[in-house]
This record gives structure tokens, sequence and C-alpha cells, in this order.
């Protein structure tokens, strides 16, 4: 059967040849003059991964203050907030043992939060399971004094991979809790990782309301192994798996959101927030997740004046603090816009890869998501083609009123998953042009968000 | 002053749900069961650089040939065609030597098709230029003797770096001609890279109608050397350049385009012809040049059968010889066509890398433009947006007539020309992912054409 579907599209285009310009101007300073590269250059390979309440969290944060202050800001400061700190200690150790006196070592690390093995290691039988209703069905009977291997890989059809992130993830997450339930003594979780290589791949974790004695450790394995494990077990599920590790969770110590400001001529009062998470994991050095937000962030301020704007409303870039293990960054940061009662009109932010920016997702009224369709137009020449509704991110998300606009950033995601939390998410992988046009697609919409400020509900 | 545009667009969409269906089914095929990445493994890893009459080259003709015979196709043949054979020789030496006896060593490749330095090396003044036009200004009085430096940075403002390429190459293919003509002794060309690194990356180049004793040899310095070696320049004028290279063109010898084709089953008499370029640069592996469009075109048949789509019309695989140094793979291919006035309706050509699909170029009339774009609504799904007219590519580029379409796939191209003709060229710099959205993209714009076949003039 063949049917002829015949639809008609029709857009109207708001904005002037001075928009087409300006924007030409801030793509050319980005990709001639930009900073995002050479900052996350120092970032990444001076300053390193920085998990929140680390020494290198704490560098990252008065250095990116420092820098801030270099570019012409009305103020920077950082904002206090209390993180928690968690910490992995030596490197982990695990094997299969297919009989005794006989392994294979595996590649795993311990998800963040994790509570500790005992000194000496957890060995004991693994069963495999794809979800939680497996092990459900499986019950206590069949789980108790095991540790529970969640299997379930990254659904390779999606092609926005942070949706097949999306349905993998709880196993990592709360895969802990589900599996203490029925007495599991730990967890294995195949990485949230599209390849198949041999890095394994961190994350946080929960406990949630599981009794501290009850709490099992949990890592994270390569996708090799998990193959390789998964393979073993089909032909033996009598196998054991060794694992080791020494992390620890101390109290929360004090950190900060870096924030800088160029106030609104004006409205000054009506606020413009473009960030990242400055916090990232501690196997590579964050430079995906997330140095090139922070980095492209902190050069929109420098991409404006190089093109000569002056913002009529007041931009803000805030580096935020854990995002990874907590997102207290960012709830002190919506707290204290409560508090003070400011109107964030738009928030932006950049938490998925350095990698060709490919458009925005919105969390928009229909109004607002009108307007800014009516700029698509003017982004063509970038190739930045994906104007969506969805979700904005965790650490603008809180900000989020029946008034305001939300955004993400989509950069181009088929390599992001192949370094996300692991120790291959480093500046090599990330390439200058792509970053820097990632830097002017942000630039380039808050400048006409900036012009043209957000469609207002008339108050009832 | 602000104007107010308003711009309508309309377009129509002539597909059947159907079509949706099948390039789901093409894309999931791809993602989970492509052939495309481990067929480059090997020939990248295990063939490696295949230069025009190389012994590399003899072996991936008669791999990719076994391979595409064990796909299910109706015919598999090996077409003749001479090609050049250029050897490199052993590995080029350069240095800068600011004092006698004071050098500074850098990184160069010889050209393709250059001759050799003297055994012991050419050293000479050395003199920097932009253009011809500025060689010509400076004419016989400051060139002779000299070696020339051309050194045109690529363009980084445009987005398609393809342009920028463009606008630079004919310092490397011509300027040993126009350096020649004033009596330079070399040439020393700007990578054509837009990273400052310190990678050479060779390419093609022309002695036209120069004679034999008046041709003076070529290379390629890296464009970190480029920037140090114009700064000692500016320093002091009267510095030298040293280089050395023992590369050498020998007579041409006989190689093979590799064809694989299944026969149309309504219109057997018209062609659609996917293909790439089997033949590399030697200095990497050749992985996204073109290595990448090789596999993703032997992948097209295979995901049709996968698909479970019957091609109507005949669809063949090409893999040129000799796109890199001569292009006699594509003139050879276009003389029997015409021979044996074959009906090529359409023809895709792959070489712009393996990097995530982004559209496609069109080389065609307005009337197969508008129904291509009325398909285009289908590829929205995979983020596939570009639908522009354009040029398709050296190899399907003689196949043109007035009665035809052409077509170029085109991939993200901020990475591309930090690999292109370089060492780095190899199959680390390929996503799998990325490779086999590729595969998808082209087999569906296949699949599309094979249904719907082209618009057709009336014959006058």
């Amino acid at each position: 059967m063949k049917n002829i579907l015949f639809i008609f599209f029709l857009s109207i285009n708001i904005f002037s040849q001075n928009d087409t310009e300006t924007i030409r101007a801030i793509y050319n300073n980005s990709l001639t003059n930009g900073k995002s590269y050479q900052w996350l250059d120092y970032l990444s390979n001076q300053i390193g991964g920085r998990l929140s309440g680390s020494l290198n969290a704490e560098k990252a944060v008065y250095w990116t203050k420092s820098e801030l202050e270099k570019i012409g800001l009305d103020k920077v400061w950082l904002q206090p907030v209390m993180v928690p700190k968690w910490v992995r200690g030596t490197p982990e150790f695990a094997y299969i043992e297919s009989k005794p006196g006989k392994t294979t070592n595996v590649n795993i690390c311990a998800l963040g939060g994790s509570i500790a093995t005992p000194a000496s290691g957890l060995k004991a039988n693994i069963i495999e399971v794809k979800d939680f209703q497996e092990l459900e069905q499986l019950g206590r009977e069949n789980i108790e004094g095991k540790i529970v291997f969640y299997n379930r890989p990254m659904e390779k059809t999606l092609i926005d991979t942070f949706r097949s992130y999306g349905g993998c993830v709880n196993q990592r997450y709360e895969g802990a809790v589900h599996a203490s339930k029925y007495g599991a003594v730990g967890v294995i979780v195949r990485s949230m990782n599209l390849l198949l290589d041999d890095l394994p791949h961190t994350g946080s974790m929960t406990y949630d309301n599981v009794p501290v004695q009850d709490r099992i450790p949990s890592a994270a394995i390569s996708t090799n192994d998990a193959e390789l494990l998964s393979t073993m077990l089909k032909l033996d599920n009598n196998i054991k798996f060794y694992f080791k590790q020494n992390c620890k969770q101390f109290k929360d110590v004090l950190s900060y959101n870096v924030i800088g400001e160029l106030t609104g001529s004006e409205y000054p009062n009506e606020h413009i927030l473009v960030g990242g998470h400055l916090d990232s994991w501690d196997l590579g050095d964050g430079s995906h997740d997330d140095g090139a937000g922070c980095v492209q962030s902190m050069d929109v301020i420098r991409l404006l004046k190089l093109s000569d704007i002056k913002p009529k409303r007041t931009i803000r870039v805030v580096l935020f603090m854990n995002e990874e293990n907590g997102t207290r960054g960012a709830m002190k940061y919506a707290q204290v816009v409560a508090e003070k009662k400011e109107n964030h009109i738009f928030a932006l932010e950049s938490d998925a890869g350095g990698f060709s920016p490919r458009g925005f997702y919105f969390d928009s009224d229909d109004k607002n998501f009108n307007q800014i369709l009516g700029w698509k137009e003017l982004f063509k020449p970038y190739l930045i083609h994906f104007f969506e509704r969805g979700g904005s991110g965790a650490d603008v998300g809180p900000l989020k009123t029946s008034m305001n606009v939300l955004s993400g950033l989509k950069p181009d995601s088929q390599r992001y998953f192949d370094h996300h939390h692991s120790a291959s998410d480093t500046f090599d992988a990330i390439n200058k042009r792509e970053l820097e046009m990632g830097a002017a697609t942000i630039t380039s919409l808050i400048y006409l968000i900036d012009k043209y400020g957000i469609v207002k509900k008339p108050k009832l």
C-alpha cells in the first residue's frame, strides 16, 4: 500500500538583517579568537578531574574565578555550598573465578557514593539480571548471598544516545537499593557505554533509605568484561566474582558555585543564565563532562564583547558545583534565586559534551517556543538545525517557573558515551573547532534572548 | 535599524508510511548489525595505507572483491585501469638553518608526484608568499635560486571546512608550476590543516607542462613548523631551509576498480551507483579518506537485503582506484559506461570522512532536487538535515549527464582536516556509530531513489 502524504509546513521568521551579521561576527570571533579551547586545556591538563570536595575541585573554583575576573565582568563571586565528599581510594581490583584458583581479571570501578568492600575484598556467586522486574521474579531465594550483575546494555538503535543512557541508568543509580532488598551482598553493573571496550564507567548511585548495615558495595564493569562475565555465567552459573574497593564517603565539605555577571543596560533585573558544571568524575579529566560546558559558558560574555554586543539584560555565567553526585550547587543556586526574588527569564545549560553543536532542547511554553523557532533560519549557515521541546539539564532545571524558558545545548551525541564518566573523558577527545562552534551557538542564542526578551504571560 | 523579515516556506513531502518504517529498519540494521566498522578495521589495520600502484592497494583490491563476493551480489568484477605509481622512499628530513651550524629540525613530507631532491638534499634561502599574485609581484629577481614557502592558512571562519580547503589547495597542487616559472629551486607548502600541530599533510601536486629539467621538489610542512618558519623569516630573511626526499615516479602499473552489482528486478538497465575510493595516501591508513566511504558503500547492499528491500533498479557498488593522484579509476569507469551506453540515473559518492552524517550535496536539475527535498522529512529522526545543491565528488563527477542526478554524502566536517592525508588518518579516529549512521543514511537515499526513480525529462 502506498499512501501519499501531503504535509504543509509554515514558519515565520522574525529577526533583522543585523541579527544575521551579529551572529556571523559571533561565530567568526569564536573560531578565530575563542578562548574555550585554551581554557579547557588548562582545566583538563593542569587541574584535571574535579570530584566534589576534592583538592582539584577547589583549584578549579579559584582558577575559574580568577579567569572570569580577567574578562571584564561587572561582578564575580563564589556562592558557598556544602557538598558530599566521596573518595575512591586505591585502585579497585576484580576477577571472575571459574574454579578455585582459576581466575580472570576484569576491569571495574566503584560507583560514586558506594561503600567499600571488606578490606580483603568480597567473593560470592553472581547472578545476572536485565532489570528490577527480573530481580523481583528471581526473589530472595535466588539472590540472597550473591552479587547481582545488572547487564542491560544501552539500546543501539536510539539516535539520541542520551535516551539510550536514560533507558539503562536506573541499574547503576538504584541497583544497590533493589538488590539489597533480596539479600544481595554486592552489585556489579555493566558500564553505560555503547562501545565494547575495556573501560569501566563510574557514575552516581544511591542507597536511598537502606539502613547503613544493609548497604552493599557497587561497582561498574567494562562492557567487554560484562560480555565475558555473561558468557561465563551461561556456561556455568556457579562461578564466583571477587572485587575489592576501599572508597569512602566523608562528611560534607564547603565548596562553591562560581558566578560572574555582566549587568544589563536596560533591564538589569531580568537575568539570563548560561552555565555548566565545574565538578567532574575522577577517572578522566572531565573534558567533555563538563569542562566543555564550563569553558563555553565562560566564553559567552567574551564573545558578546568581541562582537560589540552590549546586553540589555543581565547575563550571568554560573559554574555549578556537584552536578555529578548531589546537584547541591544547582539546589543552592535556585534557593538563593528564590530568596532574592531574582527573575531568571532564561537559563541555558551546556552539559552534553563538547562535540559539534546540533541545536537546543527547550523547556518552554508554546509562545516562547514559537518565537525561538522564528530564529531558526539564523542558525542554518552554522548547521544548527535541532530546535525541539525537551528537558534542559540537571543544573538549570530547578530554576523552572511557569514564566521562564530553560534550554540545553544539544551537541552531536554519537561519541559522548564512549568517554562519559570513564578514564577516556580527556582533553585529547576534544576537537577545538567543535568546542568553539558550541560556544558560538550558545552565545548566538543568548544574544537573541537578550535582544528580544521572552514572551511574557499577561498577569491574571 | 530593525527590519522585520517575514519569510514563508512551503514544502511538499511525498512518501509513504512504509518508507518511514523501511528507513527505520535500515538504521536499526546498520546500528545493530552493520559491517562497515568491522570491514574498516581490516582494511585499515590489516592492510593499511593503499597508495595507487602499491602492494597494499593490490591487497585491498583482492580483499574487497572477496568480501563483496560473500554478500550475495549478482556480479562482482575487477575493472582494469592503469594507474600512476609514485613512491615516497625513505623518510624525508628537513631543517631551518638560522646560522651556519645552527639548525632546527622541522616536519615535512614530500607531496605526491614530487621529484626527489638531490641525494644530499637541497639547501637554499627561502621566501614566504601567500599566493601566486604575491609570487608574481616578487618576480624572478626575488625568487630565483630560492625555495618558495607557500603559507596561506586555511580560513577558520568557514563552517564547511572543505571550502577552507578549496581556498588553499592550489598552493599545494600548482605551487611548483608557478614557483618554477621564476627560477625557484624548491617548494615548501603549509599543510592543509586547520589545527596547529606537528603532522605534515601530503596530497597531490602537478608539474603540468613544466619541462623535466625545470621541475622542482615540493614538500608539505606541518602547521606548527610553518608558523615557526614564518616567524624566523620575519626576524631574518636570510635564513636557509634544507630538505631531503627521495621519492620517485615509476611507470604506470595495472590496477583495478572493484565493482559489484545487484541486478534490478524491474528496471535492470537503470543503474544506481554508490561508491568511494579504495586508494589512499600512504602516511596513515586511509580510514577516513576513504576507507570509510568504501566500507559504507559495501554495506549498502547488505543493509538493503537485511531490510528486506529488493531493488527494482540495478544497484552498483564501485570502489574507485586512484582518486588521490590521478582519478584514473573514475575516468576509466566513466569511459566504460559511455562505451556500453549504460544509464546511470544516480551516483552517490562518500568521500568526506566517516563522521556523523549531516546530509547530502546534489548535482541535480530543479525537478529532481524538489523530489528529493520532498523526502527530507523522512531523514529528520536521524538528524539528517542538510540537502543542498553542490558538487558530488571527484569519482562520480565524470558520470554527470543532463539526465541524471549525482550526490555526495556530507558528514560533519569539523574534524576532517585534522586527519586528511596525514599520519593521523587512522582507524582510532573512526567512531563506530558515526560510520554506521553514514552507511544507513546512504542506504536510505539509495532505497528512495530505487523506489521512486528520478524525474525524467521528456525527450524532445
